[in-house]
């Protein structure tokens, strides 16, 4: 690449998102600068509406517009208001709904434990969980995390944590290929997984 | 998706990056405003800040500093004033440039041929081209298109139009493997295709 300054910063930004290498970030940063339709500009403010508009719930942590809190999934009165569907992301929430498999409530720890990160327990919305636990009279937390270390040893860690609650916990049945996440998984698998669902012990 | 319009408008612009299709920029979308780290700022102001600080160079249609212009390629003395190399755009410069194969000035097209898009040769650089190879004294033309269709009849094209000139035009060699573009050949295929360039006829 030609050392200009503001290409590079535009090379050194888009290479931050997720699955983007330095050789793509190269490509989109010149299909950008030589792009006659403004695109540049049309991305940036989509970028700025949606770092102004939209905001993370505070009861679920789902992504909702910033005047719509707590989030319209929080809200809806069709939706069974007493189990809590526990994942690690709103992206999790969306594959969820997706699948078409869940119509209860979801909780969204925004992370899961992993020492290789320094992500503790402390750092994802475990308090939140068990305050609405409580709150909102919940009878079944279902986990809806993946297969792998790090998700595993996070639905374990919760398991215990619960196990002192009046609750039902219940795990996602594992019909997801093992080492996958929740976030790439098809709906059909999902769905399934969900209605399968065992007793968590 | 979740329908929240601001979602989706980052959807759609994300989506019109190159070679980023829908789930792709889905994903991308959630995980900007999943982040925690300003990261949608820092983006839109990189955008930003190349939309107002990267220009095209008035003479060879590269990408340069709003503020150098005609760009450093054109105006630096040690290169050979007298060899334009014809490109697609300004990515090949780029390429070219990496490879080493080349001392000359540079002219970027901006497109090629493509009846399929609607391209015709006035919407190429080709005037500029005419103009340049009389006021430079332009003593040789190489052309450096790929090998698809397209570039192939904008290369006839380019030949036909400068047979009436004073100047030689040659082509780089074909060490391409056939249908590739410029814009993908590795450093060393390019050096080679450009040291073993033949008379164009
Ligand atoms: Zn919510
Ligand atoms: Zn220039």
């Amino acid at each position: 690449m030609q050392h200009l300054v503001p290409l590079d910063n535009l090379v050194a930004a888009l290479s931050r998102l997720p699955g983007i290498g330095r050789r793509t970030a190269e490509r989109m940063a010149m299909a950008l600068v030589q792009d006659s339709k403004g695109l540049m500009r049309i991305l940036a403010n989509a970028l700025l509406e949606a770092d102004d508009e939209i905001a993370s719930c505070e009861r679920c942590g789902n992504v909702t517009l910033s005047a719509v809190n707590p989030c319209e999934l929080c809200t809806r009165h069709r939706r069974d208001a007493h189990i809590l569907c526990v994942v690690e992301s709103p992206a999790d929430i969306m594959k969820i709904e997706e699948s078409g498999g869940f119509q209860g409530r979801y909780h969204a720890l925004m992370g899961r434990l992993s020492p290789m990160h320094g992500t503790g327990a402390a750092d994802l919305r475990v308090d939140q969980l068990l305050a609405r636990i409580a709150d909102e009279k919940i009878t079944e937390v279902l986990i809806a995390l993946g297969t792998d270390v790090e998700s595993d040893a996070t639905a374990s860690y919760l398991k215990e944590i619960l196990s002192t609650r009046e609750v039902r916990v219940s795990r996602i049945a594992f019909g997801l290929p093992s080492g996958s996440a929740i976030e790439y998984s098809d709906a059909a698998t999902l769905a399934k997984a969900i209605s399968g669902r065992q007793k968590f012990d």
